[in-house]
């Protein structure tokens, strides 16, 4: 990973802007999730560390899009660009650090190119997806995963897709385990943002909903509940909640099972993703650990 | 231009997001100079209107972040997306044109991928400097004209070398063209804004400097102004100005010959371009039309 940081420091240097090292310099580079999966299949690549510093980029810009987006104000546990320098300095600094990882693509043969830069169109439309859904109730499971698989695991399964075609490993296998990881980790942040509390989560408990996001659990909900709690469930949906409705859904949840059938989809996709990779050790780790996250 | 227009309307198909063509269709295509510039120039290549489809997907991206930036309401004579879907809105639709011009970047040669993916990174760092140097007045020409090189010239610079890269034209003398077209068309633009009539420009005129824009010929009036001048022209940067102010200005810039030393320059940016490519009198034309504009 030593190598990837470098990398992307490299190219935040070559930049050449001091204000763009100043403000990148402030964000937190989190867990570099699709940097160590890309290193991991490919590490015998010496591009490797590119592609990985590349995706890392692309990541932080649309973390940065993303946070103009939902007005959010930290990130990772720090405050946001969005936060400390305004929309406006993240929207410029998103588009810079954008740019910048298309440009360096252009050295990757087209197959791998192609297949991180298409996912970028997929995961912004996948961010306005989740913005117009969050406008009203959605029920619909099929139309929410739809959402999630362009949101947050495309550039995922494009990373380990990428990666996989440098070195010449099952490209098909390597973007399926990319799909599903990607899948299950959100819906255990899903989870998370139901079952953990506040201090763990570095923000208020069902703040999804609250935003208008409908994610798996509530959709299992609403599908159990009868037709007046359907209408109390929706009437919540997209508001400042109080104390009980909280624990009205939390225990409407308990009883109709709702996050335990989040989670047993969550493990299906993660036990999809080791059965196709079953014979890599590492990567069928990264997916235990995350799984194992939720508890 | 059919077949151009063809090519965008193909790959926003390919986006295969009705809200994404919704959006798309309500704005104004502009002069498509950029598009016109690459088919001139390439012609003969039968991906020429894809080049210019994509370097106009880029173009109307970057207006898109350029209108959130600046807070316009309107763009080309029509509502921004900005003013009728918010800002976000506009952000993410930049996004996904942006990310869906860099994809189809990748069926092209490395060099003409390189040249219009580099041209981006500029254009969004040259975004950045114009809102930093924005905060204060700035003096300095060269500065400005970095800036200015970043901001709006890159993108014309790099139709022109790509086009005539993939066409096995002299790529140096072509860029210098297109950067100089781009200055020039800048500084005139720049002009406009102090001598053209609110009806022509369909916003208040001056209204650079309100948004704290010192353009050239404000940075040629503050040369020539003596001390109390010179703190009077600074005491009105960024704010809204009075009749009697405006006035003033203008008469400054009137003994001082500011605009007309700012016309100076773009005719000079403009005849650099036509004597480097002076036996193709479509490219000519063009450089002539655009410095008439003034008039």
């Amino acid at each position: 990973m030593q190598r990837v940081e470098a990398e992307i420091a490299r190219l935040i240097q070559e930049i050449d802007y001091d204000e763009v090292t100043r403000l990148f310099s402030m964000l937190s580079g989190g867990k570099r999730l699709r940097a160590k999966l890309i290193l991991k299949i490919a590490h015998e690549h010496e591009k490797a560390p590119l592609l990985a510093a590349i995706v890392e980029l692309i990541h932080a810009a649309s973390l940065l899009h993303d946070d103009v987006i939902d007005d959010a104000m930290t990130r990772r546990g720090v405050a946001s660009v969005n936060a400390t320098d305004g929309s406006k300095t993240a929207v410029m600094l998103g588009d810079i650090l954008y740019s910048k990882g298309f440009t360096e693509l252009v050295a990757f043969e087209r197959d791998v190119a192609q297949t991180i830069s298409a996912s970028v169109t997929a995961l912004s439309k996948g961010e306005m997806m989740d913005v117009i859904m969050a406008e009203e109730f959605n029920h619909d499971e099929e139309k929410y995963l739809d959402m999630l698989y362009l949101k947050t695991a495309t550039l995922i399964e494009a990373a380990a897709k990428a990666s996989a075609l440098l070195v010449g490993k099952d490209a098909d296998k390597h973007a399926l385990y990319g799909r599903n990881l990607g899948l299950s980790f959100q819906i255990i942040d899903d989870i998370l943002d139901i079952t953990a509390d506040e201090a763990t989560l570095g923000k208020p408990a069902m703040n999804d909903y609250v935003e208008g996001k409908c994610t798996l659990p509530y959709i299992y909900l609403y599908e159990e509940l009868n037709e007046s709690d359907k209408e109390r469930l929706i009437s919540l949906h997209a508001k400042k909640i109080t104390k009980e409705d909280t624990l009205w859904i939390k225990e409407m949840m308990e009883k109709h099972n709702s996050v335990a059938k989040s989670f047993v989809l969550a493990q299906k996709l993660s036990n999809e993703a080791q059965e196709v990779l079953k014979d890599d050790v590492e990567l069928v780790d990264i997916l235990e650990t995350m799984i194992k996250r939720s508890y």
